[in-house]
């Protein structure tokens, strides 16, 4: 039986972590220090329940639940996620995965059963990428995509080193990045988007997880004054990249709905009212289930820039910050999960995932899958986020349950 | 006989102040350090002419050369401009018009001229208006069109607040402003725009300057998650600013040329490059010499941002930051500018001022002209900006020969 109420409190009591009172929702972007406090009190939370807790060079966290079969080499049964969060989040994004797994474990300990197999409950290194890319960045490291000295230089939005900030938390771990391989992973997870919440759906079994190619895109343009210089003699950079935006949006309209395109991030420099700015820097996130499409949208974009930037006179760069083909996930676990709802007697549905996962980076080392539950009004990255609390419990459920047909107990 | 090399170093040297030497730019935004650096330089140079120096409350600095027959009641001919500059400019905005001053008084000196009127040189305060808004403040308070107190109430762009920081660079004088009322104003500076350098011509008879609207745009929208969100789900605070901007420029290409638009300052938050972006704030600065076009232009953007706003469903916020209606200077002063660029040799047109200038506000309570001379390529607000030298020297010599006129000398 899960303590559905625990996991709530620990939810409640992590997400307290980098509250802003102001704003209403909590920052801890990965490795800052309020991220080391949500560190701190998970890898006490597995102490807690007397797990083996190991930390590894990229600085992800593993609790493991040792089986008396297992003598260090056993492949574990992992559930697994995240804990750092994007600027002013919501509480479950990431947390919900983590604390769901110790709470699996915490019933495993209630009842006293030894685990067949050992399981592992894993906290990823900053997965939502917001100062550091690519997102996904520890697992994908576990899962060999990324080497950790490349990680490891990563330089940050705040132009801080990741491997600099990492020591300095107190999180530089000893284990060789990849030695834990999963026999299986297990990703539960708020659904992020509108779909389930609209179709009154409780769990969604992701099938599979949509193409992510995120840019940093330079304009470099002239400064000159607003004026007197006349429309035609203009070098605008932010004009550029506001026409870039504009953009974005026709082409995610042209695609009836299968590519999605967003601009979270702009700076105009000088950024000065009277000042026509002479560069501007700005992000874009491309995705599309299907890879493509996803190309193509590249190439919409690659093509209007080009004609753009020409037009008005400005030089163009252009970085990959990620790119992430889509990929499909484990159809064997897809199934043990649809089989646990229906068990449960629960609605559900098969779904592709919009948002990005470790669970996508883990299925590239072993079979994954991930569980869905709702989020009201697809509301997330937002204070706002939110599922109800039994809808939260149904779904730690259904991931115990799956564990539970996993490990044959 | 103006000495022109003396000029060209006083000029080098006030543009060393605040000189960045990677961005090749010098930032001497009013009333921070740097700026206060440049006010001491140009108060010891008034002084080393015996100049009497006043400082007024909003910190317009005076140098006044009493003429024997001005027992302090006289009403002195002024010659002005400013000595603040945007982020990375030029050396010659501003500080030409209050540095050529000192020329023609420096040759005063050399003659041993004594003057039928006083002459009084002006460094008006904040003309910028990059920090702290509006523009031409100085000037604008020392005409009377805003108060002293609303002057020294307002909040930067670094949330500063001005009589704070006036107080702290030790230039909140004692002198109540206005209490010099100029009997005629001139003033010198380079175009800032390409018109004189394309046509090679000298001089600029400045005729009239026009209508500056500024406002600053909040568009308040929702945060959400990049990868998950629909398109038509979307409350994009970014994609509203951008679709501004890209609306900004049709507006100024459908004027055929009179109307300028340029968006200087653009900000998203959080900020982050997978959450829809929840805030954009944005300055627009809107131009034309015509009161009615440039009105429909606030219209025709008001329109399009109510149409918009309410499509994505996100609010929005206008402030206005600055605005003044297109300004005539006074007729025989600029006939008297053109009669001096004959009289000198000097080719020669009747311009429109595409700048705001200290002379638009002091044309409120006085005769009031301003003299151009040419900008190459059109480059200002930039480091860039250039002037030949022998320009600048005949430009100087055209300010005196006015003066001389003026002064019946
Ligand atoms: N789950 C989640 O929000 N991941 C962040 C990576 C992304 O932008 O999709
Ligand atoms: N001369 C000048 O650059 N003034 C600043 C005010 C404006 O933006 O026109």
């Amino acid at each position: 039986k899960l303590d559905g109420a625990k996991l709530l409190t620990q939810l409640r009591e992590l997400g307290e972590i980098g509250l802003d009172q102001e704003l209403g929702g909590r920052t801890r972007i990965a490795l800052t220090d309020d991220e080391k406090a949500g560190r701190d009190l998970v890898c006490r939370w597995m102490r807690e329940l007397d797990l083996e807790v190991r930390i590894d060079r990229i600085g992800n966290i593993f609790g493991i639940l040792r089986s008396p079969s297992d003598d260090g080499s056993q492949a574990p049964l992992m559930l697994g996620s995240h804990i750092d969060t994007v600027t002013n989040a919501g509480a479950l994004d990431g947390c919900y995965g983590v604390l769901a797994g110790l709470a699996v474990i915490r019933a495993f300990r209630a009842a006293r059963l030894i685990p067949t197999r050992s399981l592992c409950i894993a906290a990823f290194t900053n997965e939502e990428g917001v100062r550091y890319q690519p997102d996904m960045m520890g697992s994908l490291v576990h899962a060999g995509g990324l080497t950790l000295e490349a990680a490891l230089a990563s330089i940050g939005t705040d132009a801080s080193r990741l491997g600099e900030e990492l020591a300095r938390i107190g999180y530089a771990g000893d284990l060789e990045p990849g030695s834990i391989v999963p026999h299986e992973y297990l990703e539960l997870h708020i659904e992020q988007g509108p779909i389930l919440a609209a179709e009154n759906t409780l769990i969604g079994v992701v099938e599979n997880l949509q193409g992510i190619s995120w840019q940093q895109i330079t304009i470099q343009g002239s400064a000159n004054h607003a004026g007197t210089t006349p429309t035609r003699l203009r070098h605008d950079a932010g004009w550029v990249a506001s026409a870039v935006v504009h953009h974005l949006r026709e082409i995610a309209e042209d695609s009836g709905g299968s590519t999605l395109a967003t601009v979270g991030c702009m700076r105009f420099e000088p950024n000065v009212i009277n000042v026509i700015p002479r560069k501007a820097t700005f992000t874009v996130d491309l995705r599309d289930p299907d890879e493509g499409r996803l190309q193509a949208a590249e190439q919409r974009l690659a093509d209007f820039l080009v004609r753009t930037a020409e037009a008005e006179g400005v030089g163009i760069h252009s970085e990959q910050l990620a790119r992430f083909e889509p990929v499909t996930f484990d159809a064997q676990l897809a199934d043990e999960i649809e089989t646990s709802a229906s068990r449960l007697g629960l609605t559900h549905r098969r779904i592709t995932s919009g948002a990005g996962h470790d669970a996508q980076m883990i299925a590239r080392i072993a079979p994954a899958a991930m569980i869905f539950v709702p989020s009201q009004d697809g509301i997330s990255h937002n204070p706002r986020e939110h599922t109800d609390d039994d809808q939260l419990i149904k779904g730690a459920e259904v991931l115990q349950d799956v564990v539970l047909q996993r490990l044959d107990v």
